[in-house]
């Protein structure tokens, strides 16, 4: 069954997961789901970034209502059957550019905030979806402090300035946060990524991937948000190009298999998470979950999974953003023998 | 004018860079060289990963003149007018297997190492040359601890049994260790990788790759050692599938460029590097690496390169071997605009 799911200000939560929210869709493992994912930085170039239903969003979600983090969060969606222990398989089937144009901000939270003397910087992009490729339209220095989630730049509010002439990007639509409602009580920051998934920020996590979530709470309670157009591994100056996608995707409810942590599926690989402020303590991670995925999945002994650790799987920082840091694990699925591995 | 060297007692030097070495070889700017690059594992399967002239080079160079690093290194090449501040640009063009056979080592600098009870392991591969895939062909525990570099274990000192029955991974040969001689008085450790080049461990150093390295020394003295045949980003266990290689390369001397870390291009990108025991410290070091080549020889404006970087370069984990960390970064060449950088 396909359903659809517009983001409206009854079906979108700011800033964070909560286990208490009530679902705004219910579904059956195998349906799909068309879904709008919002960008929270829409009001980087409202002239651009946004359409009259997104500006309603804006508009009348109080800003006091968006935290404790920022992205704005379509659902949760009720999975039936779901319980703690499940895995909620989510095959990313469609990521459909909703207006043509993406904002990266070089924010106060990014790697080199205090190397650009604190300043805070606008870059436009617009989208050729013929090309599939992205170039910058303009930028301007941020006036003031980037702290309030969906803050609104008019273009009389700041000086536009041309920006990377010449330079075309390829671009990698993708959802940077979604995930499962933690068994936490209250608001959970959509900021931290962790177990649930949240805000991986893996450019990889586009049409044609899988994610299995491990579900911590009845009914798995998923939401998506934070689209963005591209993004670099490390996700350097604290965004990506931040812009609305449509998305449609399938979820499969899976009793059979379990995960403790995010795992990432592309036609070509498989991919583990680790995250931890501290990239020495997230490598670490990523590197016991490559280790559990090749050994329990995979059936490798541990000797034979380690040498291959080290011989064919590679280790990229998902991001360095303050507080969000992550790195992951890559490992090609073609190496393996046929019908191996227990996914 | 292309020359050939053999790796020789006399033309090898084990384990350190020494700008005081007499160089083995003297080339022109332009020259093509010929050379053979032999591992320093040879010795974990001394029937499969020796011949004759490896076999001379571990009998003839007595363990007490290996230090105070671990590989084999081939040269010094002194290159004719080269003077500190120029740049040697190294176009690697061939990278052949000598042997089909490599080894992996679950060494003791491991990142693991303490999550397998402190136990060292090799993996023996052989190499298939027309699939271009690698695949194990037996392992066994090391007997005592791999502290000797060029340890040789005979088959009648340890048990070798079945590894990684069904896997296949790609190969893709490179020089783990290569680089100029630094500007230091003595042997200096061919382990940290660092300006000067060294052990880099970029599985991109490889046939169709061009590095560029920062000249310290009259002459640069170049060395080339520590093949490998396949490695992931990160080289978890300590070590590739290390395996002997001859290696066809120009020289080409730059007095019109210069970097100050050794900036490696492939068909496809530009990699700059950073390295620090602590990966937090590479990323930043990486992260302004970038920023320096986007700035001063793609001659983009600070802020347009920062928003660059954020959304297309991509920062992988090197290796996170104790004591020769590194992460470096990826851009696309093919975004610019033609005929910009000054490369």
């Amino acid at each position: 069954m396909l359903h659809t799911l517009h983001a409206t200000p009854k079906t979108v939560h700011w800033g964070y997961f909560d286990a208490s929210l009530a679902p705004v869709l219910r579904v059956k493992s195998g349906d799909l789901v068309q879904i709008e994912a919002v960008t929270h930085h829409a009001g980087d170039a409202p002239d651009l970034l946004m359409d009259k239903d997104i500006e309603r969003l804006y508009r009348e979600i109080p800003e006091s209502d968006r935290n404790p983090g920022v992205h704005i969060m379509t659902g949760p969606i009720y999975i039936e059957d779901a319980r703690p222990g499940d895995t909620l398989e989510v095959r990313y089937l469609q990521m459909a550019v909703r207006l043509p144009y993406g904002s990266n901000l070089a924010a106060n939270w990014g790697h080199l905030y205090k190397e650009f003397d604190e300043k805070e910087r606008v870059t436009i992009y617009s989208v050729d979806i013929n090309s599939n490729q992205a170039e910058a339209l303009f930028a301007y220095d941020f006036p003031g402090k980037y702290t309030i989630p969906g803050t609104i730049t008019q273009p009389k509010d700041c000086c536009r300035e041309p920006a990377l002439e010449g330079v075309r990007v390829p671009i990698r639509p993708h959802l940077g946060t979604a995930g499962v409602a933690p068994d936490v009580r209250g608001r959970v920051s959509t900021i931290p990524p962790g177990a649930h998934g949240g805000n991986i920020d893996n450019w990889r996590i586009g049409a044609g991937a899988t994610m299995y979530y491990p579900v911590a709470v009845d009914g798995a309670l998923f939401s998506v948000g934070d689209p963005h157009i591209s993004q670099g591994d490390g996700e350097i100056s604290g965004t990506a190009i931040e812009s609305s996608l449509n998305v449609l995707f399938q979820v499969v409810l899976r009793k059979d298999f379990a995960f403790p942590s995010p795992l990432l599926e592309t036609p070509a690989e498989w991919i583990v998470h680790g995250f931890d402020p501290d990239l020495n303590v997230a490598m670490r991670q990523a590197s016991l979950e490559m280790l559990r995925l090749l050994t329990e999945h995979q059936r490798l002994s541990r000797n034979d999974a380690y040498s291959l650790m080290s011989i064919a799987a590679d280790f990229v920082v998902t991001q360095v953003v303050d507080g969000r840091q992550g790195i992951h694990a890559r490992i090609p699925r073609g190496i393996f023998p046929p019908r191996k591995l227990s996914l």
